[in-house]
C-alpha cells in the first residue's frame, strides 16, 4: 500500500496492489486534461487498457447499467460484441459528442482504412454532469483536450479534482476521480488484481457511509448552518449526479463474466450510501487485460482458458471493495473548487479534519 | 413500530409502517406451510398481492435478476407482460415444479376456462436451496402444502424459520423469512408504503454487516472454534445460498418503474455484506397494489396517473432500507433448527446475546 | 439431402447436412414419448446435446426471448452462466413442473452429491400450449415420460405429431416437431453445421408463407367453408400459440455469440408469417457442441479459440434458414390428429395435396 | 393510398394511411438536410414526434437492439426512462457527435435552465455508415445541418437519397430514407395508425426479397457482369451496412408495450432478406403520440388507459408490414448517386425497369 492510502479512510479487508489504483492491473494507464479557469471547471480523463492500439487489438469488456439516466455513448456495441476498441474517455455530459469525434479522428489517423473498407470505430465516452461548478452550457471541451489526456496517460496519475473530475460534486462535497485496487486469491497460489477508477459525482450528504459508519449524517448535523447559508438543505437535495465505475482485471474472463463483474460495482457503490438514485446515471464497465481479440479475421483468435466460474467470488469481492475504496479516494483526494457563479464545493477532508478520530472511535 | 421491532437491530432512518412488514401495503397477505420433522425442514410461503383472483385482476410487476444462479420460474412472462397473475410462491429449489403444478390447479379450479379458450396461467415460484438442513433430494413439498399456505394467508404472519424459510441458512446462522416496511414521502403530503419480504439463504459470516457494523467479522472471531468443530471455516465457505427479495408498494407505478424499484433491493442487500455471490440466486420482484389490469379485454383498462419519475427517489430509499431491514429480521427472528444428518443452524441472537451492546458501543 | 426433403417444400439456398436435422450436429440426439389416447394428445421430447452427462460437462448456450408470453423454466440460469446442464426438454405448458421434477431426479440419480455439497441442478423445460387438441387440464405428463423420451434418444427420430409435438397446432393445421440443418462455410475450407429443432404451435393461417409465397392466404380461401364449419374464422383467430426454436452448432462459439445466433431464429420464424404474436411464447436457445465446461473447478477449463466475429454471418444465415425449414418440416410431416371434444387438426399436406404445383407455378 | 404507392411494389395486406408515411400518425413531421457535392454525399434527417418541445413534453418510447454493431447515442436513457426528449436525428456514423452537440444547443436555447438546475438533455442520434459513397472521414456534417433539417420538418417529405439517406446503400443498390404506414384495427370500430421511417443501408443482393419473391437472386444473375466490373461479387460481399427503423403510433401504449412493438420491426426487416447481419447495426425505436409526460413534476401526469394487451396483435402486424414497406420504399424511391472515388450506387428501378412484370408473373 502506498503512503497516500494512509491519508484516506481504508475500506474493506482485501489487500490493495502496490499503487492502490487501477494501474496495478498491468498495462493500464490513465491521463487527464483539466480546464480550471473561472466558470470553466471541467476536463477529460482517458483510461488506456493497454499500450497498443485497441482498434487492432480489442479488449474484452462488458457493461452494467445500474441506472440509465445518462448520456454515455458506445455501450450498445460493447454489449453486442463484448469488446472495446478505443481508450475509455470520461468527460462532462455535454462534452460527449466532441470527445467522440476526437476518438474517431484519433482512430482514423492510426488506421486510415476505417470507414473505407475497414469497419468504423466505436467511440466510448462516459459522462457525468458537472453543471454545478462548471458552465456546462459553454461546451468548453475540445477535441484537442482528448488528445492531450491520451498523450499524457501514465501508470502514475493524479486523483480528485482533475481531468473529467474537475467539476464533479459528491455528497455535497468535491468529488471527481478516485481509484483503488484489490488483490483477489481465486485459488491457492493464483492471485488476480481488480482495479477500479471512478468518476464520482453523486450522493446526498445524509446518506454518505464511510467504512460502514453514518459519516454523512453526522457531518450534515455539524454543517447544517453552513449548507443552509449556501441555499441548500442537505436532507432534501434530490439526487442529480451520476457515477461512472470502471473495473480492470488481469483475470482471464470473457465478456459474460465481465458483465457479472461489472454488476458488483453496484455493491460497492451501495455501501457508500447510494440507492442508484433516479437522476444519477450509474454505469459500470469492466474489462480484462488477459488477452485481446484481433480486428482482422486473418489473425489467429486467442485460445484462452477462462477462469472457472466457481473461482469468481473473490473477484466479485475485490470489485465491490475496490469501487467502494475508489469513491472514498475521490472524496478524500479532491481539493476545494470554486466555479461558475461563485459556486463552491469544499474538500471533505477540510470539513471533517478529525475524520480519523470519528472512524477510530467507532472501531467495532 | 410494533414491539417486535425493538427486539431486532433497527436499520436506517425512514419510518416503518404499523406492522413493519410487507402487509403494511394494504391488501397484501402472507401464509406459510412448514415441514419440520427430522430430515425434512422445508415449506412453502405464499404472498397474495390482493384479496381477489390475480388471474382475473392482474398486478403490475417487474423483476431484477441480480445474480441468475437460480431456478425460479415464471420470470419470463412477468418481464414481457409486466404483470403477475398468481400469488407469489416461495419454496425450496426442488419444490418449484410441484408448487407450479399446484398454482396451475388452483387457477384452473377458479377459472375452468384456462387452457380451454382462456389463456393459460403463469406460475410464479421462487426458490432457495435449503439442502444443508433439509433433505432436498426427498422432494418433500406437496401440492397440498401450497394450498395450505394460500388458505392461511393473513396480514399477521410469522417470520424466521417458517414456511419456505424453515430450512434456510444465512451468514452461517439460521435464516428464512423476514419482512419490513418503510414509509416514503414522495412529495409534501403524499406518502407511500414500500414493504419487503425476503427469503434469506445467503451470506458468508465474515461479510455480515449490521447497520453498517462489521458484525460478522467479530462474531466469526468469537465463534472460530465452534465453527471449526462443525467442520466449517467461516472465512472460506463459498457463497452457495440465494435470496429472494419481494417488494410491494401502494404507489402508482408502471412495470418499467417497478423494475427500477426492484433493482434497489440490491442496494439493501449489498449493505448487509453481499456482493451477489456467484452461487447465490439473487432475484428481486416488485409489484404495485395501486391498480390492477383485467384479464378480459372487454373490461375497461385502468386510467392511472403514474408517479412522476422525479418523485421516485424516496421510494428507492424505502426499497433499499426495507430490504436491508427484512434481511436483519429474518436473521434475528429465526430460531435454531436441527435437520438432516444432524446439521444445525443456530439462531444468531443466541450466538450474540449481547448484540445490543455491540451496536450501542459503536454509536457514531 | 435425404429423400425426405423431397417430400416437403425446400427452403433457402444453403446445403443441408446428410439428415437435414439437428442431429447433423455431431453428438446431438433426440427422443420422444407420445401420449395419443382420446383426449390426451401430448408428450415429451428430449434433445441431448452430447452423449455424456451435461451436469458434469456443461454445454455453452444462450437464449433469446422473442416474445415472453411463455412458461418455460430454466432460462434465468442459462442467461447468467451461459451453459446448460441438463438435456433440453419440451412438453406442454402444464407439464413443465413435472418434467422439471423428472430432470432433477435424473440428475440426482447420476450425481448423488447434488444439493448435498454439489450445486443443485437447473431444469430446462420449454413448452407450448396444446390445449386445443389435448386435455391440458388433466396434467397427464408424468415423470416417467421424460425418462422414456430420454432413454429413446437417437440420431434418427420422427418429426410431426410426436412427443411434445403430438397436440400442437400450427397455422390452423397440425404442427409439432420439425427439424432441419444447414451447412455454413465460415471461411474457405472451414464449414460448420447449424441444426434446428422446433416445437411449432403458432400462426394464423392467412399469414402462412412458404418459401416466400402467400400459401396461407390461398389455402384460407379454398378452405373458407370448412373452417367456418369448424367454428373458426381463419382471418380473425388471434395468435394463441407459441414456438420453441432450438439451435445446435459445432462451431466454437461462446455464450455471447450463441445469444447472437439464437436471435437469428427470429428471422427464419418471421419468414413463415409470424410477427411474434402477443399470445405466442416465442423462445430460441442455441448451444455449441465444440467444447464443454466442467462442473468441477478442479478440472481444467477448455482453451478454445472462438470463431472470429467477422466469420459469423454464414452461421446467422444458416440459423435463419434451418429454422424456417424446420417449421415447414413440422407442418408437412405432421399427420392429422383428433383430440379432446372432437377437436381436429388436419395435416396440411392433405389440405393442399397439390402444393408442389402451387410452388412450382410461382417459380420466379 | 397516394399515387406514389402505385410506383413501388406493394407489401402486405393491411391498408396504408393517406400518405403511406410515418406522418400519417398525427403530429409527426420529418425534415432533411442533404449534402450532395462530389465526395460528400451525406446529410441529416430529423423526425419530430410532435409540434411542441419534447424536452418539456416527453414522448413515451422504447428501443430494441436487433444487432448492436452500431454507434447510435441516447439509447441508454430511453431504455431507463421510457421517453424521448429531443427530436430523433439520423445521420452518418461519424456525424453522431456533432449532431448530438446540435441537439444539446437546440434544447438549451429553448430551455436555458438545462444543466443549470433543470436536468440535462439526452441527445438521440441514430446512424448508418455511408462510407461507400460518402467521404465519411471528412466529418462533413455540421451542427447547422441539424438545425436546417429541424426547421424544414413537415408532414410532406422526400424519400430515397435525401437527408441522412443521401449516401446509403441497400442490397448493393441505392438506399436511404423510406417510409410507410398501416392502419390496424385493434377492435371493431377502433383503428390506430402505425407509421415507419427507415434509414436503409443494409443487405446482400442475393438475399433481397420483395413481397416474398427472390428478387435479389434474379437481379444478381442479370447483373453479374456489371457488378463484377465494379469490383464486387454480389454473392460474397459481407454485410457491412445497418438499418434504423423508427415506428410511430397514435395508440396509447406505455414504454413496455412500445418495446414489444419495436421488436416487430425485426419481422418486417427479416422478410426483406435480412438475418440481422453481424456488421449491421440494426436498431428499432417505437414511440407513441397518444400522450406526453411532463418534464416538471409540478405538472399533472397523464391518466391514460393503455391498450389492453390482448388487442395489440394488429399493431404488431402493422409494425412489421410498415417496416417492410418502408424498406422497399427506400429502395424504389432512391435515385442513383455517384460519390467519393467514383463509387456509384444505381437506383434499383433502373436496374429492373420490368419489376412490375416480375412481380405480376409470380402472382400466387
Amino acid at each position: 500500500m502506498d503512503k497516500q492510502a494512509q491519508d484516506i479512510p481504508r475500506i474493506g479487508v482485501l489487500p490493495p496492489g502496490p499503487l492502490d489504483s487501477i494501474c496495478d492491473v498491468d498495462g493500464v494507464t490513465v491521463g487527464h486534461h483539466t480546464l480550471a479557469e473561472g466558470a470553466l471547471q471541467t476536463g477529460v480523463t482517458v483510461v488506456r487498457p493497454h499500450g497498443g492500439d485497441p482498434y487492432l487489438d480489442k479488449v474484452p469488456a462488458a457493461v452494467t447499467v445500474l441506472n440509465g439516466f445518462g448520456k454515455s455513448t458506445g455501450l450498445v456495441q460493447v454489449q453486442e460484441l463484448g469488446v472495446l476498441e478505443t481508450p475509455i474517455a470520461l468527460t462532462n455530459t455535454f462534452g460527449v459528442g466532441t470527445v467522440a469525434n476526437a476518438q474517431i479522428r484519433s482512430a482514423v489517423a492510426a488506421n486510415p482504412g476505417i470507414g473505407r473498407g475497414m469497419a468504423t470505430v466505436n467511440p466510448l465516452v462516459f459522462e457525468c454532469n458537472d453543471g454545478y461548478l462548471n458552465d456546462i452550457q459553454a461546451l468548453a471541451v475540445q477535441e484537442s483536450h482528448y488528445a492531450a489526456a491520451l498523450a499524457g496517460a501514465s501508470a502514475r496519475f493524479e486523483q480528485g479534482a482533475v481531468g473529467a473530475g474537475r467539476g464533479m460534486s459528491c455528497f455535497s462535497f468535491k468529488g471527481g476521480i478516485g481509484s483503488a485496487s484489490r488483490v483477489a486469491c481465486a485459488e491457492p497460489g493464483v492471485a488476480y488484481t481488480v482495479g477500479a477508477l471512478v468518476l464520482a459525482n453523486f450522493g446526498r450528504l445524509p446518506n454518505l457511509t464511510v467504512a460502514g459508519r453514518p459519516f454523512g449524517r453526522r457531518l450534515a448535523q455539524r454543517l447544517d448552518g453552513g449548507l443552509a447559508q449556501a441555499g441548500e438543505n442537505a436532507a432534501i437535495v434530490p439526487e442529480k449526479g451520476s457515477i461512472i465505475l470502471l473495473l480492470a482485471t488481469d483475470a482471464p474472463l470473457d465478456s459474460r463474466q465481465l458483465r457479472r463483474l461489472s454488476l458488483r460495482a453496484g455493491a460497492g457503490l451501495a455501501r457508500t450510501g447510494s440507492v442508484f438514485g433516479h437522476g444519477s446515471g450509474d454505469i459500470a464497465l469492466a474489462f480484462s487485460t488477459a488477452y485481446t481479440v484481433p480486428q482482422l479475421a486473418e489473425q489467429p483468435m486467442p485460445a484462452v482458458a477462462m477462469l472457472h466460474e466457481a473461482r469468481i467470488d473473490p473477484l466479485f469481492e475485490a470489485a465491490a471493495e475496490a469501487c467502494e475504496q475508489a469513491i472514498i479516494a475521490a472524496l478524500w483526494r479532491a481539493e476545494s473548487v470554486t466555479g461558475r457563479d461563485g459556486h463552491r464545493r469544499a474538500a471533505i477532508r477540510d470539513a471533517a479534519p478529525d475524520w480519523r478520530d470519528w472512524l477510530a472511535r467507532t472501531e467495532f
